[in-house]
């Protein structure tokens, strides 16, 4: 069982890797080989049991995708893309990356021949989808993205269902919820004080809260979402029905409802770290982002998030906090 | 005014250039020129006011669409596509003239310059919805197309929507209901059926029923499609919120009741002529096609199509009958 996992050097993907090392095993077939590729050479552990190798590259090349397909991984992560707010500022990159890209590895892996059809789980978002919206969005509603980047991913979408119909490659997309608490250093992108609130506390320091505390999203940590990956790859896509895109499931939370969290979990120290600095500009864009989902289908097939935002802020003390 | 049209040599190209021949005028200002673009040259009435170009190529050759864009029309029609047979049958084709086709033309008007930003309209598809859906499809329903075509058609509209975003094109795509009457001769398209039953017998020939009488389809005319082409090019595009793809309103009828309207328009000698033979095949295929649409945003913005199947035959009589 070989995987590749392109995007490795991100912080999905290097959760997905340390997951795959500890489980050994993909759909109980022992994994033989991991590759990372992506942008720059990703970093992993020394001394594991599984042989690990490193590649570069930029898959806007379609021979880059046409190289890391032939030693015929049987399972592809499709982590790899340029992140909202850049494929925003920067057209070309945007689409050249996260839909060229895209297709370029979907056509490379078309054209492998004798019979190859690898299980691809690609990593969509819930940015394919554009205000307004109702308050709980379910599985059949439609995808008006208001980003570049949430248009790049629902054509990607498309693209792999199509593949996928037509027996090319085996295909699962997932669309991300935001990932809370992302560990690291804090970040500028307007989503960043979800994690934010809680991590600089954890840590120490304060953190500033740009928008009304009765703002609701939609979280799940980087624990689940290594989780989906897994999952997705060990899938029967069969029971799909050729609709191989799924919402995943998450947990819809009010920033009042986090800091509650905190305070039950840290104390009224920590959460005191907290200053309600009011952004309007961040307060509008983050107005128009999902709140809410029924991923009836992905609970059937058994995608499993967090339940209680509790379990959010204790996973992220129990696997990122201090390390 | 500078139009172009993009798949002029097709049956809806040319009911558009009949249309807009008589009109002379589009957002009540008056037409100075029309250039028909498709893969052959598009025939065009002699002796008429408007000056009429015809030019042929292949719109998966960039520099095609880069010529075409050279005169900066003011409003382009994009209905130039590959067909679902094909398209289905030969995927290359297919995705090169469907997609990148598009995407293409999108970007040679982008690069234009000089803030060129055309009314571009674009003949997008019902079947970019795959069953199963709902009995009455609504405008959020999501696109899970079941062909390539429709893969093509749904990705086609993702671009256009983040270009015209973007304000570097001034997108509409609407999604035309199945054409009924189909005027000339038949074919063999699994819904050439739903036209000729009621074409061939009021051709004094007979037609073949390879269905159910009480399957259910999505119809409107010609007349209709064209009408429809024309609104989108003088609606007002600041009213649709960044949700520039519209499902044309249509008329929902079983084939019993275009049967029971055939008999009394056309009396019930001609009806005779329908001779229903099932075929498990077609009636599978259909089987698979969406039967009702709901197209409140659509109607809201002023596009009509008819309200019952005599009239629909009516407008056949009155514009293709024995031309």
């Amino acid at each position: 069982m070989k995987i590749l996992i392109m995007g490795g050097a991100g912080m999905i993907g290097q959760k997905l890797l340390n997951l795959l090392l500890k489980k050994e095993k993909l759909n109980n077939q022992k994994i033989s080989k991991i590759t990372l590729f992506d942008i720059i050479e990703a970093p992993y552990p020394n001394n594991t049991n599984i042989p690990i190798q490193s590649k570069s590259g930029d898959i806007s090349d379609i021979d880059v995708s046409k190289n890391l397909i032939l030693s015929k991984p049987d399972i592809i992560f499709h982590l790899a893309a340029i992140v909202s707010g850049q494929a925003e500022q920067e057209f070309d990159l945007g689409w050249d990356i996260n839909a060229k890209g895209s297709w370029g590895l979907f056509e490379a892996i078309r054209h492998q021949g004798e019979n190859y059809c690898p299980r691809l789980v690609f990593t969509s978002s819930i940015a394919v989808f554009g205000a307004p919206f109702p308050d709980k969005i379910p599985d059949d509603f439609f995808t008006t993205p208001l980003t570049s980047y949430g248009a790049q991913k629902a054509i990607s979408e498309l693209l792999l269902a199509d593949y996928s119909r037509k027996k090319m490659i085996d295909g699962v997309s997932i669309r991300l919820p935001t990932i809370c608490v992302r560990p690291g250093k804090p970040n500028l992108a307007a989503s960043g004080f979800f994690s934010g609130i809680i991590r600089e506390p954890l840590n120490g320091q304060e953190a500033i809260l740009p928008v009304n505390p009765d703002v609701r999203h939609w979280h799940a940590t980087p624990r689940a979402a290594a989780g989906f990956l897994v999952h997705a790859a060990e899938i029967d896509t069969s029971k799909l029905n050729d609709r191989i895109t799924l919402n995943m499931p998450g947990l819809s939370v009010t920033v009042q409802e986090q800091i509650d969290a905190l305070e039950r979990v840290a104390g009224s120290d920590v959460v005191k770290l907290i200053k309600h600095q009011p952004d309007p500009t961040i307060q509008k864009i983050v107005s128009g982002w999902a709140r809410n989902f029924d991923t009836k289908r992905s609970i059937e097939l058994g995608f499993k998030a967090e339940t209680n935002f509790d379990e959010i802020i204790k996973t992220y003390i129990e696997d990122d906090l201090k390390k």
